[in-house]
């Protein structure tokens, strides 16, 4: 028998070794796409279902072309429920990106549901896929399990921002993560990323999560602006989406045949 | 290019222009169906998710062939949240029926998971689907949302009755929706449609909603019922299921075959 | 452990038992509708692969549906091909209709394709679903499988009306069919289906295979036509498909809503 | 017509007549190892969608299966969520497994979501599938459904047995279900299944349902731990997962081979 | 009744203009990528069913994508073959890419497959979604289909080459389109594009389609290159496909990113 | 960027190395069981698509699994049909069987169809996903193709018997494989396997297989089977399916409850 090991989460590796992380969303449903993000390159792919149609049997199909490409596979969760973060876990997901955290207490309830016990309280079935249907020991599955899985809750909210700190020292939170369209919206300046005292907010949350240790990832149209967000402190930048690129790349194609 | 244009709300224009409107839901996820309703000529469809086991996917290949054929795509949302009414408008939903809203409360919820801000809090990714993958700009977009989508929320318990007035006033409530199945259960009168006391009650819900100036939709099992209704007011006929309209369809082919 | 036993075939007792039958085609991919034939009465179904896009595992969960609800699956099959002959049996299908049959040859290869040995070639496996996976044991399961699966054959051309007595002759044909719309075109009067030529011709067909005692069966757009085809000798009526009943219903719907 | 009638739940039926009954998980998505417990003789399967993707529609693929197959369909639902055990039964399921319910008062809404009124508050849509789209009578459904619809709780953490004698007394459950690998980790002892404090534990669960008079349930990994506990006063034993009677075959297989 | 209309097929009008047309291919089974093709301005897209695993049913949602977004769709069928041409016409294929035509007797009998009598023998069901159910007429529905559907042949090979002249002759063939990889192959070249007896070859094939007053399109891996076949001769540019384009944009982003 | 690199196919490197190898069918269409066949141990898997309605979207999940898992995907294709094998291959099939082998000439057909020039005609698109989407440059991506797909041929009726020498001197067969089902019925034996006549003919074939260096494979119902035809000289078994193996785990199961 040949044991299966689990699988390796180069995103955590890297952001643990200070490193930087590059990404980007899924937003259609396509295991083709996954497979393509990772042979080129990127870090983490962020599978959505927030803003998508993705059901969970998708959701499975996605992970396992992630695995194999070898690019971590995040599920943005249609919002903080225990069961779709147990549902996203026990398919494979090796890190959580979770919408509209807006205080300590809420995020606590993502880790609780995404952690075995004691750390958390995560229902518990020792044979599900990320498990290897069992193949990997019950024991050193949870350790493994709870060690790996990251939970990272998105900020992009003014309520959100006002509660930061707290949210920052809640114990396993693995980052937080910047949401521009949100949190433009929440502020009264629906899409002005170039306005000031939105840029303000952004480089303050950077900066706080920063010097509480934790690290911040950050939602970006264009590498440009990923690369901006690196400098200012930014560890994981998601550069925008597998629909947003694809446009793009139409889009100039029709613009290069004149 | 050829900027793809925020889709036409027939069901919304028509009832602007003070016409009743007709249509039927979807309980099969069958897309043909969807199609086939658009080219007779009913104004809207209500592709369910409630009593139905449709999956967001589905919805959208569902949305996708509504708008084909020029019918309004209404989603009835499994319940009231807003996660769900999210990816339902997402994918292009024109319209939300919100099941069971028996209070303003309820019913102030789901026009703040409906709308962006300022109106509401909707989740705001300006390239998905109902954004044409951001081929429609931004600011176009979120206008264009806000007018167009609309919140129709059903009216099935006598609670919802008790506290119809303070829901009429809720802003960006667009019409109320009679569930006589639910409403006649809730009185202790399941399935007598017939019953004087519930079409009191049935007549009287359309009467104040008409009075408030608000919509007011209903389900009937048949077309004289329909007719029935309208004449009583009613704006918005939803005639049967597609599952209902074939079942009979079948039982008098093989009445006719004798 | 309970035995399951091999599905009784509806269409095929019927016939034996000189009563004529009645059923649809199903050009949709939904099993809700195949289940709603089957309780209003009808005795079979065609799931259609040739002029739909039904692919072989939608194929078996119609089968499934059509199980459940009592109703004979019979399977359109794309075109005369052995291997699309085996992958229909061998999910359920209990009786095959197979498009375009020209020559006795040509209904030779679709029984060879359709039975086991001695009788035929049929691919063997002996636990595909069709043998409950090998809970109906071998012997007793390819007994059962040669005697219930019918072979229909769809006469549709001028050609196969030529050849129609060699047709006829072929041991294992069970019933033949004629297709109005492909014979009309056939014989250049596409779509007349009230012209004298094509209904002498009709008229033919069937009274020869009444003479040849080889049971058969007609499309029929509507109940009356069926009724007059029945008169007329034929044994198995299949009435419009699902999609026809349907776009009825609608049109029949928004007529009575003036 | 031929009436469909209302499909017997065998699960019910047997624990009604005082016999145990015996079934197993299924934790992949696949209709054909439905199809196979039935054939082979278990009286229920559990269709997870807690620790699974699978969606809705999947579901309904999978009860269709079980009904075929003579085999009763009991749904575990992702959460004790009203929305979700609509869906679960308005596609068939004869019996609902709801995790985690930790006091009476959750056990009564879970009660309250699966039963019509005047029991309950079920949503009501007389021509869903479990309605069989219509073709059995309102009155008669209606009766038959809330009769043969099972509510099956999970008793798997600490906060359940300390509440449990309430749960006990709610009117509408069927019986309580042990869930081991939950429980142990609520005490501290996740995965030691054979420590002593957790089988006194678990002895005691059992000793109070049956003293009770209410019908209990455990996930036993094996066959001799589901003789042990039905020796111990359990009536309905879960033995595995389709996964792990799979995993356990190819490994033995692998021995076998040398 | 809204009478629905056939659709346009762009594709057809501009080539008919004398206009060049622009497109790609779909590797994936992705509507949203379809959508965004035709929402970016191109004017056609190839959904291939020879190197993807696009079943018909997955075919049959990325061309109502495609009608959505007012772009032609055409479909590669996965050979030369009567019953795979017939299913992508009837979803509503509005062209047909046919791989490997090597002599004017297979684009004779490509051509006899897709279109109705006189000019074919395509096989008539004037209910399929092609046809709208129904919802077009019969006669008007024959007229526009044997009008609006091409077939596009693919000279592939040396024999293709060979044969050309007689190909260009075959009435009903509306294009010719190279196919650089397999022809490169057949030159014992592979992938060698720049090669000049390879160039030579592909010029030649240009011209003597144009001279014989058929349209010709080609494969192109790039914009420039596309530029350089237009500027030759060809008429019908598909550059690249949906995976190659991403796969691009994403390596530029890696690249972007540092 | 992480280069891709072709697969590793366990199967063809285990033969070259002399061994035997060892593995199952899938009849079934769930990835979770082809995962559970690798991190069990076995070698190979074959994905059937001949009596099983494994459709092409379904095949490329499945591939996505076994690669994941370490266990080479063989597909078993419903016909020696050209197109069938590209689409096998395209989607990362590494090896084929091919079932119904009689003569050279077929055996022939299905290497050209296998292999890209100058052994074969494959058709080429270098970017399809078994070229890592062109994530692997071409030229490295066909030699490593040629070398590594591998083409196994099923001896399973008298003709084949009788043309084994000729197909053992097939350029590019890999392995000949023996159906005992329809060798069965061929000889006019179905299903009698201890059959002496039958198990001499199938002791003939693989003294043949060996003398001419050429693989042999089997299916096999039960482990002892298997290990009875490795001592005989079988290098490839196939023990069972993946229903089988289910079945009988179940029957066991429901027999050790008592
Ligand atoms: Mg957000
Ligand atoms: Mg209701
Ligand atoms: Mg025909
Ligand atoms: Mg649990
Ligand atoms: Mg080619
Ligand atoms: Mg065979």
């Amino acid at each position: 028998m040949s044991r299966p090991s689990f699988p390796v989460n180069r995103l955590k590796t890297k952001l643990a070794a200070g490193q930087p992380v590059a990404g980007s969303f899924l937003f259609t449903g396509e295991p083709a796409l996954v497979e393509i993000m990772g042979y080129a390159g990127l870090d983490f792919v962020v599978i959505d279902t927030e803003h998508t149609p993705n059901d969970s049997l998708q959701v499975q199909h996605l992970v396992r072309a992630a695995e194999l490409a070898g690019i971590t596979p995040v599920v943005r969760v249609l919002a903080n429920c225990s069961a779709c973060i147990l549902r996203a876990l026990d398919v494979g997901a090796q890190a959580l990106l979770i919408p509209q955290i807006n205080s300590a207490a809420e995020a606590e309830a993502a880790v609780r549901a995404a952690k075995y016990g004691p750390q958390g309280e995560r229902g518990m079935a020792g044979i599900v896929r990320a498990a290897r249907y069992g193949f990997v020991p019950l024991g050193e599955y949870i350790q493994a399990a709870n060690e790996n899985t990251m939970v990272i809750v998105q900020v992009e909210s003014m309520a959100a921002v006002h509660n930061l700190d707290a949210i920052l020292t809640v114990d396993g939170v693995d980052a937080v993560f910047i949401g521009p369209a949100d949190l433009s919206q929440s502020m009264g300046l629906t899409g002005q990323f170039e306005n000031s005292e939105f840029r303000r907010t952004v480089h303050d949350v950077i900066d706080r999560a920063k010097a509480a240790g934790v690290r911040v990832g950050i939602f970006c149209a264009k590498a440009a602006e990923a690369r901006y967000w690196r400098e200012a402190g930014a560890d994981m930048l998601a550069v925008g989406t597998d629909t947003m690129l694809f446009a793009a790349a139409v889009r100039d194609l029709v613009k290069d045949l004149g």
